[in-house]
């Protein structure tokens, strides 16, 4: 018997899904303007069904957004490579996320304020004792001389992938998972 | 004095970039249609001062690169995030590298049957006792019937970030890196 069972599948587990995002640590945003495309690593949090982030209110990202809002944002997770000896066969375990819609300038004080609070636990989870005070994220959503900007892209579509790889034995060395049918 | 100096800038240490590009897991492929943009997660290597991957030659990907073959790709690696109680402050290491071109259909065998033998020693490093045979890969770029294809992208333009970040002193808790000023 074919000893690796792979299921490459649409994922439909919502709450997989939903931790999957909340805990990833990168996202990859991809922009297009006149159809040149660019994919910019991110820092990011998945909260009310969208993803926000924040960075530089300058570059090229923002010229792109000003110009064309919509986006793509992918996260994946690689679980690593998969050999089976008989018959000779490798493969990649992973979960995937991509989430299409436009993006949105985050004008909202409440909104940019809990959204960096749900950044801040997520990343420097406990780290600081207080929260974050409205007052500290007022320059970020000033329409004038913010040299930061939080853009929230709303999740229009989302797809899930994931390749299950389950083996009859598995022995982990390093990040190679190899069968022994032994 | 503050405690961390952070360096983020363009990295031009062509032995580092070359590692860094070799030894990266997950690559993420943005297309653009129509000024759509589309961002996929993929195995990759690097070879030549190109990026190959290989695929499925059917689905949105190669309807993408059909219509418009310009591509940027981005490799980016998270070393954690570092916190600073005094002054409170957090930050995220990284290195990342965004190559843009056009891509191409590999159709050469010798050149086929190169990258695919790069990808199985990156991936699965000693795993199979002999090397990768042509025949085996004719069916990857055979023009007719072949249900996988091996692209290529010519790094037309590559550009690297780093962000390095320096403590006075450093301890690790899980991701986190914390400084100790007593």
């Amino acid at each position: 018997m074919f000893p690796i069972r792979n299921q490459k599948r649409n994922c439909t587990d919502t709450d997989k899904i939903q931790h999957f995002l909340e805990h990833a640590d990168t996202g990859f945003l991809g922009l297009s303007s006149e159809d040149v495309p660019y994919v910019i690593p991110l820092n990011f949090v998945w909260l009310n069904d969208a993803i926000y982030f924040h960075g530089a209110d300058e570059g090229r990202k923002v010229t792109y957004i000003e110009k064309n809002p919509m986006a793509c944002f992918t996260v994946s997770a690689n679980y690593g490579t998969i050999t089976s000896p008989i018959p000779a066969k490798t493969d990649t375990a992973y979960m995937s996320v991509i989430i299409e819609g436009s993006l949105l300038r985050v004008t909202d004080i409440n909104e940019a304020t809990e959204a960096m609070q749900v950044m801040l636990n997520k990343y420097v989870p406990g780290y600081y004792e207080r929260s974050l005070g409205k007052s500290h994220l007022e320059r970020y959503v000033s329409p004038l001389g913010s040299k930061t900007a939080i853009y929230k892209l709303n999740a229009d579509s989302l797809s899930a992938k994931e390749k299950e790889v389950i083996l009859d034995r598995m022995f982990y060395e390093g990040r190679t998972i190899h069968t022994d049918r032994a």
